[in-house]
């Protein structure tokens, strides 16, 4: 183990792409495969994983949503219901030709979503007005055949859920858009410390059957966006394109209003790419699998016992106190090198406990966040579980306000389009750029195709119009940048 | 909804695998998908699934596996490298052969089960003993082509858990397949209430590619045996075909010993086999998803207000202690519809509430494992907390001795050959059969031909020795049974 982690993790300022991959295999969060574009999570990163989802499934039972789980398999003709949803989704699928042995009459397409799986069975199961709203969630794995791929961000197979809801009315479906996308940004922002922008798309980047589709989009480190997650408000399309109607009040047969809503495993690269440093990872602590780690420190024999059998005591308080917490008690690896091990891998806190800390009845916390000497913080061993406790959530709150610091240095109002041209040269990033759009998409292809910077979000509440950074014709405000 | 219901299932008694079948769609657990072999997971289902998975994760994760996730497809070559493995799985194999429009040069196979690309990576990760032991797990679907489905009990796309560990030692791995066998048995007993026998495998009945299969089996109560859950002690069969191999003390390269183990969401089938009676589902308080339902009953108008008052009011103190608890106010339908409605849904505690209850400041609790009137109790509202979670412990236990009971019953042992076909005769199932067997293939495949019962476990513990069953030559003791 020792000797593979020595070597330290490109510095991100140096390449950002190198540092991403560096940062995920060293910290063993997931490996590739053999298996073309698909990706092995390894513990280390599927544990995050688990905590963002058991959160997040918590979450999203709370607005009513149940789970339920539908096949991987789809046969073709359903991809073909919707005209936009088969036009969008040809080109990445993958398809199943032979079962048991022997070719199949249809074949059958490994889910790329499931919209119209499940709205095949909404359409058994909705015949009234009280069997609705129905509210369904599914975590599964979907497949999508990728060309380029990028660990956790765009891989062949990924995991995510999937929200599928249906409604009477075309205002309750909206609603409910609505509140999954602010269920997902508060989630993210309380529980990812990553602060986000959010809206509506504009039609070239909404979700192929979609009537409109709102999104989250954070902005990395490198100044690019990564759209965090969706939620779309599908109208009546899926309805009538799979025929699920309901008796209304006045006993006429009407076609639901649907919605859908995903977040993926791609959070897992927005985690890395927001928070991350040229140490490592930094793990949000309400996320992170190990919370606190404890380094004892001893040079002679006799110290030893001693200094191990305090940081078990430390270990069980915390425990008791709901701190994850790990003692690394390996032999043969230096303080030193135990420390940098734990920065790289973004344990959020490191106990720190000595011959001179026992006696004293004392231990040193150190942060992940911060990391000057002075941010350093000496405990009573006594208090160690309220000040373990109080930390994390210091640290918490501080990761969120350190990304919405970088996020604010990488925001720009541009109102020439030279100005704006310039910004997104070169190869890097180029942050967030707010500009006034005449919704035209002309205006937006002619930006995309020079600057490389796409429609990202325009944002729901804001009223002010502005000449459109093109055309000069009246605008809402809209986000465009770079992204993943 | 209620139109819906009230056409009773098919009794038990009648024609099982009816009864079967409409327990599963009446209580909304699952339905039939437009996917050969494939079923739907309804919420309701679903969420018998999550409550027993997150409690077996739970124990998993104790005997210091972790989770991780290993792609859904798996290489076509990658099976073909352990010779059992290959021949035991190729026929139900599903087979990717097109990826985002083109022809792939290599198919690939939905994963079966995924002992082949997790031991390609265990031999990326594992160098010297001190990355020993490995030990995963992974919950995800898995798909073998079936010709013959069942819901739950086989599908051709299931849910499920695989363990793979790796160790140093063939003793140690032995210990972990016995581990892990003993960890599924407890667990179905004290979750599931349901009772076991365990063992090995025959030669015939073993996993593709195991050195020893071992198994929990449950009697369903048609007479019927099934296969549970499995531990394989897989030797080095695959770390030879892998190379997974580690520096070991003495300097030298040793190939590892490895097991696997899993269980499927066929418990499900378990649950309703086992614990359903003609009225419909009995699941067992630990897994039900609402442990208790209220039930209002008023006649007037001026009582409801009051009812309903209390009803909340004991829901709140339910919820409060940790009941899952669900009150029913529908309105529109009879309180004896309602009584129906949940017995068939299988809640195992029904709280009952009306006008002179309220005045006397009490309520009745009647169990669902206990039909009769008798067996109703009388709670103050002010206990109820504690009668009710009392009671639900009740009942887990009663679960369990029912079955045990219904087990014994149908458990019977065998040393005149005749007597053993006569029992077997028929289409119903004909209970456990305890016999001696010589251990040879030969005698086996007689009993299985002529009587359709095959080896499900022979006992680990037993060290009695008698005449074979068939041949008389001298042999351990061993269960046999029809089976699912």
């Amino acid at each position: 183990m020792a000797e593979k982690q020595e070597k330290k993790v490109t510095p991100r300022s140096q390449d950002f792409a190198g540092w991403y991959n560096d940062v995920i295999l060293r910290a063993e969060l997931a490996d590739y495969s053999p298996v073309r574009g698909c990706i092995v999570f390894r513990p280390d990163g599927f544990a995050i994983w688990e905590a963002l989802r058991d959160e997040l499934d918590r979450r999203i039972k709370r607005t009513g949503a149940r789970n339920a789980y539908f096949p991987l398999f789809i046969p073709q003709s359903f991809i073909a219901k919707e005209a936009e949803h088969v036009e969008g989704f040809s080109p990445e699928l993958a398809v199943v030709t032979h079962g048991g042995g022997k070719e199949l009459e249809e074949p059958l397409i490994v889910r790329p979503t499931s919209e119209t799986i499940i709205n095949h069975m909404f359409a058994q199961w909705i015949h009234s007005h009280r069997d609705l709203p129905l509210m369904i969630n599914q975590w599964c794995n979907v497949v999508r055949w990728e060309m380029r791929t990028r660990m956790f961000l765009r891989t062949t197979e990924f995991l995510w859920q999937e929200g599928h809801t249906a409604h009477a009315t075309q205002p309750e479906a909206e609603a409910e858009t609505q509140t999954m996308l602010q269920t997902y940004r508060t989630f993210c922002e309380e529980i990812l410390a990553i602060p986000l922008i959010w809206g509506r798309k504009s039609a070239a980047e909404r979700f192929a059957g979609a009537v409109e589709t709102y999104t989250i989009e954070g902005l990395m480190a490198d100044g690019r966006a990564l759209q965090c997650g969706t939620s779309h408000f599908l109208g009546q399309n899926f309805a009538r394109a799979f025929n699920i109607r309901y008796l209304g009040d006045n006993n006429e047969l009407q076609f639901v209003w649907q919605t859908s809503w995903g977040v993926s495993t791609r959070l897992l690269g927005a985690l890395i790419m927001v928070h991350g440093d040229d140490q490592g990872l930094r793990l949000p602590p309400r996320v992170a699998p190990i919370q606190a780690v404890i380094v004892p420190i001893w040079r002679k024999d006799e110290e030893r016992q001693q200094v191990l059998g305090a940081a078990q005591s430390c270990l069980a308080s915390l425990e008791a106190a709901g701190v994850r917490t790990h003692l690394d008690a390996r032999e043969g690896a230096t303080p030193g090198f135990k420390f940098n091990d734990w920065e790289m891998r973004g344990v959020p806190m490191r106990i720190e406990i000595g011959p001179r800390d026992v006696a004293a009845g004392s231990v040193i916390l150190a942060r992940r966040d911060i990391a000057s000497k002075e941010a350093k913080i000496k405990s009573a061993i006594a208090d160690l579980p309220s000040a373990a406790g109080k930390l994390l959530e210091e640290i918490q709150t501080n990761l969120l306000q350190q990304a919405r610091a970088a996020m604010a240095a990488e925001t720009r109002s541009f109102d020439n389009y030279e100005a704006l041209k310039r910004q997104m040269e070169g190869e890097g990033g180029g942050g967030l750029a707010e500009v006034h759009w005449c919704g035209d998409p002309e205006c937006e292809t002619k930006i995309r195709e020079e600057t490389r910077a796409t429609c990202r979000a325009i944002p729901l509440e804001d009223q002010s119009r502005g000449p459109c950074i093109i055309c000069g014709a009246k605008g809402p405000r809209a986000y465009f940048a770079k992204s993943y």
